[in-house]
């Protein structure tokens, strides 16, 4: 039997606690730190916290918190089918749509695992037919652009893994359609993207588990009526991605359908049918495959009960460090990669609607703080934008920098005896360091006091593998902040309210200072 | 003579701490009080500040503040040519490009005012040129694109403005050209937007006030060797926009030459030629002037000592309140416009570089909290994404959203017996509520505590003007926050260390940690 206790329950978390302040990493930086303070995670990437707040003895703690919290055991419960999302009674099965980590997952009869592999070859078959001109368009053309609809994890996330490798797909010849994403329920939104296709080419995926998603079902909406206009056929140009049991499954209104299950969240659905039809469509085949192989070989190596063989439960242990013992508010998220320009509001995404929660898996408050504020934009951006604060602030931010040695592209050009990437790489290593160490100056307007703590992910280049092996990286480490913050990771109960209220405004079943915020926008 | 002196010297200073936590917005917000607690914008919005932890006890102390601080009289200082850029030396005068507040500005015998002016007139010649085809590619071909290469203050600004008015261009007839952008020194920024484009259109402006700024200057040669490989002449491709002492200026080797000065700081330089020759080539003439009218406007509303006549002004003071008093980490910027979508990231460079300091204007240390993380992203998008965490999480963010009650486009469709916008606008009104009040429900985990507080600027519709006064709010409300916590908001040392190290790095002039750093990436 798991214990799932509050954190601040625990020896190991109280020890932490006194661990307060304890390093200075300007004092203890340096190239042997370097060396020794990082570990390898999937696909070649390498985790290196030698920047971080951390000692041995911290580390020993770390290590303790993780075994008295029983944070790995907790994780096979979780993938092997235990329901861990308990508030909504299910299962929590993302890595399950990339490997098989324990014993077989069944449900209702149903193998979860051969159910889930089975939707991804539909996928692909579908995709192939499309790419071969199998499937087309009424008048017998080839689609050339697919344009997903939906919103949250059915947005944020499969945008960000198309743009992370939009570039790349390109360079190597296998970019097979053009992605565009529509979500907001702003109608600006569908119309911008609408006017900027070729719509005779275009096939639209939308996507919604439930079926019923206000923006979603608003935008499909939308977007029929400017086929119909176009005297285009809907049910020719649009696939849904959604759940068995929703009103869009078996749907002759739409060209196919493919399927997820309660156990897939939102925020955890790239790697399901939600990212795998856009990414299958877009790309060759095989970039999907090789994709979720990343996040596979994540997976396993977060499954080790050594928190320095598993960097994704090391990550989130100095995390809630950082959180709890050093107080700090809020985490950046800083990729030195533009393909990765979204990759840090999917992160926001992720990590707050998961883990931004003040009460406990049993519904009970806790005392101490759960998820920060997460943040970011890709560097060198950052740097002429909110590195100011960063660097001299009244607050401190811990960062997580990204980086890869090559471009994706690999067009490239020296000036100044340097090309563009190895600037990149540069500035990056700097920023480390200038954060870290700081510098002092007798103007104290150029002073630095550094002690501003960073990890650093590196990797040769980023790839569909990298990719997935980073994404599954991050979901982890959310996972494991989770059990170790005692919450239910996996619900959502506070965008609820809001959709309560939503609706009374529209059925005008309202007064007081709601009714008088609807008339300011005559409602 | 004014006095600069640290806020926590102030008298009512200390009795704004001594008001903390004084207003539970649940127990107070009303129709009436949403009725009252708002004040006229410039350009016809209006500030709403219902759902803020504020009451006339607050509201008199906050007066009280700024008369102390003598906030509107630093910014008469200001806009007449004091030197309040003191670390640099320099004077700040932005809105001085958009209207002439007080007595004329005139530096080494130049009339600045005129200066700007005549800037504006020359851009907007230069881009009537281009409209017309008076001005051509080498081959008498019109050019169709414009793609701006800069990065920071001469991306993010000019990139939001041109974004958030493209879909209201194109609507009404004013979109002549299509705009792109390059910041990022990662080669794959530029190549995807070289290889998006058709280059023989297309005409580039080079944006950097020094003339050395390392990212935009390889981002130059990278296009120039693009155009090159296409036979095209660079010189006949590109402008620059920069200072008159820089090595950008009148060179033969751009097409054309238009010039900032160093009172223009890069994050307020959207209304300068720096936003200016972007938004003049893209859209119609008229359409930039619009914007500054809209700016003009909120200045000199911002003139205005009473903080209920002055929406800026009680903004910034709120904010102080929100971070010293209530000690609150950050703050969402959450416009309900897709339009809108780069406009938080703006805001973000904005404010953290312009207020993330831990020194005063005379350089010494300061004992309080001064500028806050600033992060935010669309609605109805961040209601499926972050703001699980605003809703119930442990630290509590205070928000500001920004809504109108028209979209842009135009277009829109009935499902469920409302249109999208309104769906939007429905979305917005709840959300501010459901923060303000929350819920309680027997189920905690279904609880919400509300107490979260809401600003919201709201209006008719998004056009040149409304965006102009919207973004000069925002500037002044920086600049006020500035003036409160006694910094210099218009330096930037905080970037500077970071800049030597790549030197250092890219030079190999380096030991240690950061040679250990470079040497992961193979630098």
């Amino acid at each position: 039997m798991l214990n799932w206790n509050n954190t601040d329950t625990l020896d190991a978390y109280k020890k932490m606690l006194s661990l307060k302040g304890q390093v200075k990493i300007s004092e203890v930086l340096s190239a042997e730190r370097v060396k020794t303070y990082q570990g390898k995670m999937a696909a070649g990437l390498v985790y290196n916290y030698a920047a971080k707040e951390v000692n041995e003895q911290i580390l020993t703690v770390l290590q303790q918190l993780a075994d008295e919290a029983e944070l790995t055991e907790k994780f096979k419960a979780l993938y092997e089918g235990e329901v861990i999302n308990t508030g909504e009674n299910r299962k929590v099965l993302h890595h399950l749509l990339r490997g098989q980590l324990g014993k077989d997952v069944v449900f209702e009869g149903k193998n979860l695992r051969q159910f889930y592999v089975e939707q991804q070859k539909k996928i692909a078959d579908f995709a192939d037919k499309v790419h071969s001109g199998k499937i087309t368009n009424e008048k017998g053309q080839k689609f050339d652009t697919v344009v997903q609809i939906g919103i949250g994890g059915s947005d944020l996330g499969p945008r960000a893994m198309y743009l992370a490798l939009e570039g790349w797909a390109k360079k190597n010849g296998k970019l097979k359609m053009c992605a565009k994403f529509i979500s907001n329920v702003d109608p600006d939104d569908a119309c911008a993207v609408v006017n900027s296709v070729n719509l005779e080419t275009t096939l639209f995926i939308l996507v919604s588990k439930s079926g019923t998603t206000q923006e979603t079902l608003a935008n499909e909406l939308f977007v029929k009526d400017f086929l119909k206009k176009a005297n285009l056929d809907p049910s020719k140009h649009m696939i849904a991605v959604t759940s068995e049991s929703s009103p869009l499954a078996n749907n002759p209104g739409y060209l196919a359908s493919f399927y997820i299950d309660n156990f897939i969240g939102g925020r955890f659905s790239s790697t399901s049918a939600v990212g795998g039809a856009v990414m299958s469509l877009a790309f060759e085949p095989g970039v999907f495959a090789e994709f979720l192989d990343g996040a596979a070989e994540t997976d396993k190596l977060s499954t080790q009960a050594d928190i320095k063989k598993n960097p994704a439960l090391l990550d989130a242990l100095i995390g809630v460090y950082e959180r709890n013992a050093q107080d700090y508010p809020a985490t950046a998220i800083l990729p030195y990669s533009q393909a990765l320009s979204r990759f840090p509001a999917h992160l926001q995404q992720a990590d707050m609607e998961s883990n931004g929660k003040q009460v406990n898996r049993f519904g009970k408050p806790v005392a101490y703080k759960t998820g920060p504020v997460i943040f970011g934009e890709p560097g060198t951006n950052g740097q002429h934008s909110f590195y100011q604060l960063l660097h001299q602030g009244t607050d401190i931010i811990p960062l997580q920098f990204i980086g890869f040695s090559d471009s994706q592209s690999g067009e490239d050009i020296v000036v100044d005896g340097s090309t563009s990437q190895k600037k990149l790489c540069a500035n990056l290593s700097a920023q480390i360091v200038a954060f870290a160490c700081g510098k002092s100056d007798e103007n104290p307007n150029k002073n630095f006091p550094g002690g501003r703590p960073s990890s650093l992910i590196y990797g040769k280049s980023l790839t569909p593998k990298t990719l997935g092996a980073l994404l599954a990286h991050y979901e982890n480490r959310i996972m494991f902040q989770g059990f170790v913050w005692n919450l239910n990771s996996f619900d959502q109960e506070g965008v609820q309210l809001g959709k309560v209220l939503t609706k009374k405004v529209l059925a005008k079943n309202i007064d007081g200072a709601l009714k008088e915020y609807a008339d300011l926008f005559g409602i």
